[in-house]
C-alpha cells in the first residue's frame, strides 16, 4: 500500500463488508512491477499475454473461442482503499477519487478490453493487457463495443 | 436466485472468499423489477436517474462536475453465482458463462456508461442506466471512451 502524498485525504473505511469476490484466474504478463507496466494496453500491437482460468471455472469458457474481444475485470491487489482525495501529480493539488481513474479507490476493480488470439485448455492468449504479472481475474465476458448483445 | 433451466450446469462454489467489496452508494431508477428494465441503457434519451453516494465517500466526488461521462460498476444482487453453462434462450442449448453477458456469473459485477447531468450534494443525476432500483454501486470513474486519460 502506497504512502499518502501531501494534501491527500483518507476516510474511515467501513467496518463490515457488503459482498465477496472469488478470484476466477490470474493474468500473466511480462511486467513484474507496476512501474514497468504500459500506461494503457494495446489490443493490436501489445505483447501476447495469458489468462489462466481456475479449473473450477473451466467449463464456463465453453464457446469463448468464437469471441473476438473480451472485457476483463480484475482486482488491483496493492491499492489503497481509504483515499477520498488524491494528488495524481504529487504537487499538492488534489481531486476526488471518483473523478480519477487511479487504482487507489474503495473497490479497486479495473477493466481492460483485449483481443482473443486463442485458447489452450484453461489458458486464453490475448493482447491488450497493461497490468502486473499475477493480477487476480474477477470476470471475463464478450465485448461488443456498446452494440446490442446478440445473445437473446 | 433463479431456477436452473434444462441443460444448465452448476459448479461447487469456493469455500473461501478472496476479496471483499464495500457498497459506496445506490442506483435509483424507475424500474422496480428486473423484467421492467430496458435491454440496454440509453445515455442520450433514457430517463434521468439518481446515484446516491454513501456520505462516507462524499469527498471522493470532488471535481466530478467537470466529467461528462462516467463508468459505473455495480453489483447484481439477485444473480446465481454457481452456473458454468447457461441456456439464454431456455431451449436446452447451452454455452459457457464467460461467453455470455448474463448477470449470472461467479462475480456478478456489471458496468454502464452514463452521461452526467448534474450534482446535488451526495446525489448525481445521470442518463443511461438500465438496472433495477436500489442496485448497489461499487465504483464510478470518468470514462474517456478508450482515449488516453488526461490525469497525469
Amino acid at each position: 500500500m502506497g504512502a499518502i502524498r501531501p494534501g491527500e485525504v483518507c476516510t474511515a473505511v467501513p467496518e463490515r463488508n457488503d459482498a465477496a469476490l472469488w478470484f476466477v484466474g490470474r493474468l500473466r504478463t511480462p511486467w513484474q512491477n507496476p512501474r514497468d507496466c504500459p500506461r494503457q494496453g494495446d489490443a493490436v500491437a501489445g505483447p501476447v499475454c495469458r489468462i489462466e482460468i481456475d479449473p473450477r471455472w473451466t467449463e464456463a469458457l465453453t464457446g469463448i473461442e468464437r469471441k473476438e474481444r473480451l472485457l476483463l475485470l480484475y482486482w488491483m491487489d496493492g491499492a489503497r482503499r481509504d483515499l477520498v482525495r488524491q494528488s495524481p501529480r504529487n504537487d499538492g493539488a488534489t481531486t476526488g477519487t471518483f473523478s480519477l481513474r487511479s487504482p487507489n479507490r474503495p473497490n479497486p476493480v479495473a477493466s481492460s478490453v483485449v483481443t482473443l488470439l486463442g485458447r489452450e485448455g484453461d489458458v486464453l492468449l490475448v493482447r491488450g493487457l497493461d497490468c502486473v504479472d499475477g493480477t487476480p481475474l474477477i470476470d471475463l465476458k464478450p465485448d461488443y463495443g456498446g452494440r446490442p448483445c446478440p445473445e437473446h
